[in-house]
């Protein structure tokens, strides 16, 4: 479905192609002062235009349909509309035939029987997740104090920054990179979570998972806690405000968080839309055959996935921070 | 909260020394034959025993109290209750001004105010994932056709099988060791997952984090895929019933099962609880103190994770199906 | 919170002098028909204009923004909505200090803290129902088969259409009038209803409270069948497809449809705005002072609840009949 | 399904004649005072023994599973379980070829496919309102000063107190009687409920329309304010706590409470289970039939039903107390 949280309830819409894109946000406390100019600046990190990505730049401009009145939220519910306006859905006509690797292409067929938007994705583009930064802008502001900040770790395997020159080369050849996302989010208060099944990391990774192309999520030492022993991993509680000596456990225990910096990383795979030629079974023709993907995409998604990362913590978070 | 699932409703309850845990399944359709006997099998291998185990052996026997008739599921929901018997409560009490770390001890005092039961972790016990595979034999049963395993990958960064020398030397010392586990999920259907909020890894990793000791999550290549190019990644699909040449995505395509095997893998810390001697801070005396554990423990909890992990996918994967 | 539904989930948003109301539909399955001009019907019995309504006329042009795609339906969410065009928000000053008898205005300002929307009634205005009409009208195409009707028994205690010369003369007191609506649904399939909390009477009656100005709801004989005796009140069953000789239950037996007419009643009660003087507590003067109500108003808003009420009954059963 | 509320939740299991009846009760709050004897007051109201109640006296002993530590709430989920002991489970086997006017005989066997327990009406039986009733408990509980109290108004139309002959006579003839119930909650805050759909009433005619044999409710005036004229119906505000001069709307505007008294009313059909002949459809001989009701029924379960009322409302008002 495509509503997410309990108090704080983001329902989110729309196509690549469609007539817009948008986001419900239910459950917002009253009082929060909230413009159109409030969202630019995440929107603007995720927006495209650097190298590696789509040579499909839009707007995104903001409405803010309901729930402001005077400038402040009022307590009913908040739904922001992006209208789609630089499309070209010419290029996706032959992909119902010839679906995609590694693209929702195949299953959204099988699943929705020849009647999803496949232009540009339909529903299951990145582009969707505006609405998921819409309501980040709008939960970092119920989360007074606190900060939520992502970056990239890697590119392709190499360190961010050290990136550039392979990123050039696989771009040159029609390909694509992944890369890591590491998000810190400090300032939290002890307590949120809601285990047994809501813990932090149940619906951090809950809502980091629909962010299209992500592959994995570890918190705090993460695959590499596996490998350690109890008495280096546990994390030595030092005072009375719950404040560790290190943080391996990424700022969580038993679900729940302990007030050090809740940390995690996300593995982004990379793109599966690519320029060079590739081999997918052709449906109509009923034999493997040979795809070159068109379309405008980018080369490098990672690029553009951190403040949508910070979105789905902050989401999360203020939604724990309402049910305390 | 203690509930998960949509239409295959699972609600937990229960303390780890407290009169007893269970389960309560809402939503299971009707006529699946079920009795007590079905659920030993799997029961078994979450047991204690082996060697790095807890000594704490419960006869974990369970009781149905409701929702089967004739030996037959009645579409009524059915409820599961394991008694507690082997318990030592007096282990505990000094936890309370001494909290553990890597532990829920601290969190649980500062969220629940000094009410919740700390006998045994209380409510945060691992013991409570009981119910978790109780729902977890029933989910099977509804996946007819599909097999879901899990095993142990790795033991405290060696491979499972040449671990044993370590957890010796490690118990020896008083120290605790984590593991990955891998879990295949073989011949799901096409089609389910319910993104945009519902994929299929959002809804796989929001259960899994639920058991107690998860760090981290991946599917298919996951953190490798990386530092992989689109090129290497994309799985080429070569026939009509969407079977691709390789698998880096593990069974999903934009959070929709593709009809290949689900495969993931599930990072575990070392169990927190060790014998050996750790500073935490004592909040009576308010400084920071030597704690030596007591109580019984496992060093190596991830021995018994494995039929954890399958309950958590049984359970989402029978939940995707009802709302297919 | 503004959401309704489990599988067929609207959540409405939007206020009377905002920018504009609207629904988000989550769930409806894929292929079915849907255009504009399928809205109108339903949406042009909703519309002032008769007399007894308010002559605030709005055009009330559905745009649908999401989930439709060469004329069908996706499978993702069917977004709609209504721009606001004619309003007059200087009227609904003066409410803040006196609040209206019968209206929301305390309640509002009490839980919202001065934030809420009070232009028209912001988020509780009636005008908030069209998109509960437009989510009745998709819920009606998945209804196939069947058809659920609702008409005004009683207007002020009189008969309907028996009623017009008691409805002129409180028109010309500045005074409302309420009345009773019935609604019928029939050729409904045996089985829908999820008891024990989701029976049918439960979330039917749960959707008609959310209509303002209901006051009861009651099915089958209702309050008379708490005066008969069992057996009168039984409906004999007649033959194996469940028909029976009375409908004394009004269709549903156990919460669950017995594949009889669905029948409830439900009671409007007189429009709380009145223009007639009324007394109410002035807030900043602190005394009880005389309010003359100005705005434009409905003098009898029973006269535009049916298709309202249809809507909320196509709703649940739609959602109903996805969950079988 | 068997679950409600969105904080203070509430989930209900067990059948007539199986082992046990009970309820799980997740997000109660921490440090309630709660032992086995603070039910029993409650449970007694409910009970059978009364002339006009059904001779099988069960001793509905509650047992509290989890959820409670040294006497107090833990946060966790509460678990009671009511074991059946008194039971005649061959008295119904009949009543599958021949289903029960009123009752839930017929669509059980089509919904469930012969699989539901029959016996005693299984999981429809109101012997499920025990868990109810504990829920009900534990939610006074939460609502410090507040009281709810539910009380028969009428029975078979027969003002309470002046309609025993009546219930003799009924009686005599293997007959049945219904009944009214109202039900005032005092000082309730202001601010409860959550509109648009989560409305005071729509919550309370949800949990109330889920207890057995219900057919309508009314806030308020309720179908009386369906003749009435807002000059007369409007509740005159007349200070600045919200007071009203009357409370026509019983207590509620716009969904919210208002600070005056909550009241509703409700309808309660005479019981189904009648032992006088009555026709049915014989689902094998395929012919109407003359039906005997056996077992052991209540020829006027309204007798019983005020103390569940009165669970309902606390269940709804303690739910919005957590969500306000």
């Amino acid at each position: 479905m495509n509503s997410f949280g309990r108090k704080y309830r983001v329902s989110i819409f729309g196509e690549s192609h469609g007539v817009a894109v948008g986001v419900c946000i239910d459950g917002c406390p009253v009082g929060i002062a909230l413009q159109q100019e409030d969202f630019l600046a995440d929107l603007q990190r995720r927006k495209s235009g650097a190298k590696g990505t789509t040579p499909r730049v839009e707007a995104d401009m903001p409405e803010i349909v309901s729930g402001v009145f005077n400038g402040k939220t009022t307590g009913a519910p908040i739904t922001v509309i992006f209208r789609n306006e630089n499309t070209r859905s010419g290029d996706y006509a032959n992909l119902v035939a010839m679906p995609r690797p590694g693209h929702a292409d195949y299953v959204a067929s099988q699943k929705f029987g020849g009647y999803a938007d496949y232009r540009g994705g339909g529903h299951f583009s990145g582009r969707v997740t505006l609405g998921m930064v819409a309501a980040g802008v709008v939960a970092k502001k119920m989360l007074t104090g606190s900060s939520i900040e992502a970056s990239i770790l890697e590119v392709g395997g190499k360190k961010f920054g050290e990136h550039e020159a392979l990123l050039k080369e696989a771009m040159s050849k029609g390909d694509s990179l992944g890369g890591v996302v590491e998000c810190h989010a400090k300032n939290i208060p002890v307590g949120l979570g809601e285990p047994f099944f809501d813990s932090v990391e149940s619906l951090i990774s809950h809502a980091i998972f629909s962010i299209p192309a992500v592959r994995g999520i570890e918190f705090g030492k993460g695959f590499a806690a596996a490998a350690m022993r109890g008495s280096e991993h546990n994390d030595a509680i030092t005072d009375a405000s719950g404040k560790t000596a290190t943080n391996n456990a990424g700022g969580v225990n038993g679900g729940i968080t302990n007030g050090n910096d809740v940390v995690f990383r996300v593995a982004i795979k990379p793109t599966s839309s690519i320029s060079a030629p590739q081999q997918t079974y052709h449906f109509e023709k009923q034999t493997v055959e040979i795809l070159e993907v068109k379309g405008r995409h980018d080369a490098c998604i990672v690029l553009r996935v951190p403040v949508v990362v910070e979105a789905a913590a902050a989401m999360v978070l203020a939604d724990l921070l309402l049910l305390r």
